[in-house]
């Protein structure tokens, strides 16, 4: 270390590590925003591909761009057999889809190359690519794993359709049309938040001016850890565990006692409601199922027996609470819960990496030694 | 963003983003330490098993626990055959050496399990069980790219000469002694070495409680970016490019003029000598090889026109310059000198995932929004 540094908050909270034009988090506000758009009213009112565009290129582009950009993404979703077979064996080989993703990821870019040695537009074709690939590849691992047939990309439907196509455990006539808009919904209300941990490693690793390959394995990385995209599989589990929302109280009390989390509940920037997780809810009551009212019902009742628990503290219902509802009223397995939000992230990871390489400095902070004396 | 943030300067220059005990960098006087050792006076007296060791436990072993932490590492740098085969496979469709151990990381631990939800014990063996099985995995992929028979590791030698083994280009006697010994001199002085970008992405992803692989990955990824561990095979086509040290004035001149960057100078945090380019200097003279004195020659003349070129600017010759030397003397291709540096780092994220682990708040830094204003 050096003299005059400055002591970061412990997790770097309120440490403003770069400047952005992607979006941002207005936690005391319950707000935010992708580029200079309210991102739910986005959602509400956009493809997922638009807003993939917007993201990358900063721009909400009319008809004629956005057919060719999902046509692009479309066709980039495809994998080559040889990749295929690879995924075979990669499967077999590996637990967690993380895991496999991890394997998988370069042999979609086999000869990348750094940020830093290329221009914008190479850039631009490379985490397209991945960000697009990466649905048929979690999707294929799966189905090794649980030896089924893979179900091959259609590139002529939207990529949440075919996302919930490829990953989800329809039979016969396919998912229906409400469906396909909850799985939109839910992946276009989550490209994107700020500079959480996946992200920002995404940009700590882009900034070495390393290849977008690296990037995304470390975004996917962090994003696999239960303090970060764990928890919407656990969300809905709790709920099925409690069963009768009467039984609430006492199973949430037990747990607070025993010094445990309770899942979908708080969150490290927002103090006002997320509005993700409103705008989930209101997916998951337009499917009008019994598990829908319920989660409704405990939910209610978890922030009642939160709040007194803790009085001092500030309980919101987070993304993760009806995320996990959502995602199983439209079909999807819970195992696919956590790739469905790195097939999301994933979207905005790309963004940063294009930021961060377009104006670009090593990130090396410093540290604070706290061990034995050095001798000298 | 929330009031009352902290502007990080460009790269988090000077923030302390940690607590650590593993080491420092003391840039204003050219010294880092290994836990409370001068680090060059440990990499002079001791094995790199007894530096690692060090790192990953805190202390320097007598020598019983020592033999039993080389025999630990020695059994774990061997390969089951199913991964030897699949790193066939991997090796046929990468291009890079860090994207073949991307992909191979998962196959190493394929039921990796997130740091924050397994104890010490289980960490120290995940991280141990990739730090020493990376030289296997980077040297197989090699000799497959190249469509050599792959070198099996040897369990009862170091693992510095296990790696000169594995990577070089040795026929027939293999290694002298000193060719060895050059080899861990490097890969012990740059075991670890602050918060670099790559064990500040171990870290990051760490933070989000995500396994040993997820965290691993990203040090490699970082690692890979030309910015951070991309030079060393430069700085010593420079050498040969220049070739007589007369030339040097003009070769670095023409080049300073073109905006163009001198591989081997110049350092993030050191204003004084690196101290670990002195000690490869002297490595390097040890072999008494023409090329180590013509580098000597040039160095001195290369730091006299950037010093006039910049007389503002602290110029300082970095580890990169020598250690493409002593790596080529010791007898490894220049394919394997970034590699090298893989193998030795990947010692030092695995001692900062512990230390991250043990005392963790997920990393969730901000961001300053600079883009259009948002209509709301």
């Amino acid at each position: 270390m050096t003299t005059k540094e400055f002591h970061a908050p412990p997790g770097l909270k309120g440490v403003q590590v770069a400047d952005t034009s992607i979006g941002d988090v207005r936690g005391d506000e319950g707000f935010y925003h992708y580029r200079q758009y309210e991102a739910t009213e986005l959602v509400r009112t956009q493809s997922l591909e638009s807003i993939w565009q917007l993201l990358l290129d900063g721009n909400l582009a009319g008809s004629p761009q956005s057919k060719s950009f999902r046509q692009q993404v479309g066709q980039a979703r495809i994998l080559s057999p040889q990749i295929m077979e690879l995924l075979g064996a990669i499967g077999a080989s590996t637990e967690r889809p993380h895991l496999g993703g991890l394997a998988a990821l370069p042999l979609l870019l086999p000869g990348a190359r750094p940020t830093l040695d290329i221009g914008p537009t190479e850039r631009r074709h490379d985490v397209l690519r991945l960000g697009a690939a990466l649905p048929t590849v979690l999707a294929t691992l799966r189905a090794v794993q649980a030896g089924r047939e893979p179900i091959a990309p259609d590139p002529t439907l939207g990529h949440a359709e075919d996302w919930l196509r490829m990953a989800g455990s329809h039979v016969g006539p396919g998912p229906t049309k409400q469906q396909v808009r909850a799985v939109e919904t839910y992946l276009s209300s989550t490209v994107d938040h700020g500079f959480n941990a996946s992200t920002f490693a995404t940009r700590v690793v882009t900034s070495s001016g390393a290849d977008a390959v690296s990037a995304i394995s470390a975004g996917l990385g962090a994003l696999s850890g239960p303090l970060h995209g764990g928890a919407p599989s656990r969300a809905l589990a709790m709920i099925e565990s409690i069963g009768d929302p009467v039984n609430t109280k006492d199973w949430v009390l037990k747990r607070l006692e025993g010094g445990q989390r309770i899942m979908g509940f708080g969150h490290a920037v927002y103090r006002a409601d997320d509005p993700r997780s409103l705008l989930l809810k209101e997916v998951a009551l337009g499917f009008d199922s019994d598990l829908a009212h319920r989660a409704v019902e405990i939910e209610g009742r978890i922030l009642a027996v939160m709040r007194r628990w803790k009085p001092d503290a500030v309980i919101v219902t987070n993304v993760e609470f009806y995320a996990g509802i959502v995602l199983h009223l439209a079909g999807l397995p819970p195992e696919m819960f956590t790739p469905s939000f790195m097939v999301s992230r994933v979207i905005g990871w790309g963004a940063h990496i294009l930021e961060q390489a377009a104006d670009n400095k090593i990130m090396r902070p410093s540290a604070r030694y706290v061990g034995p004396t050095v001798a000298r």
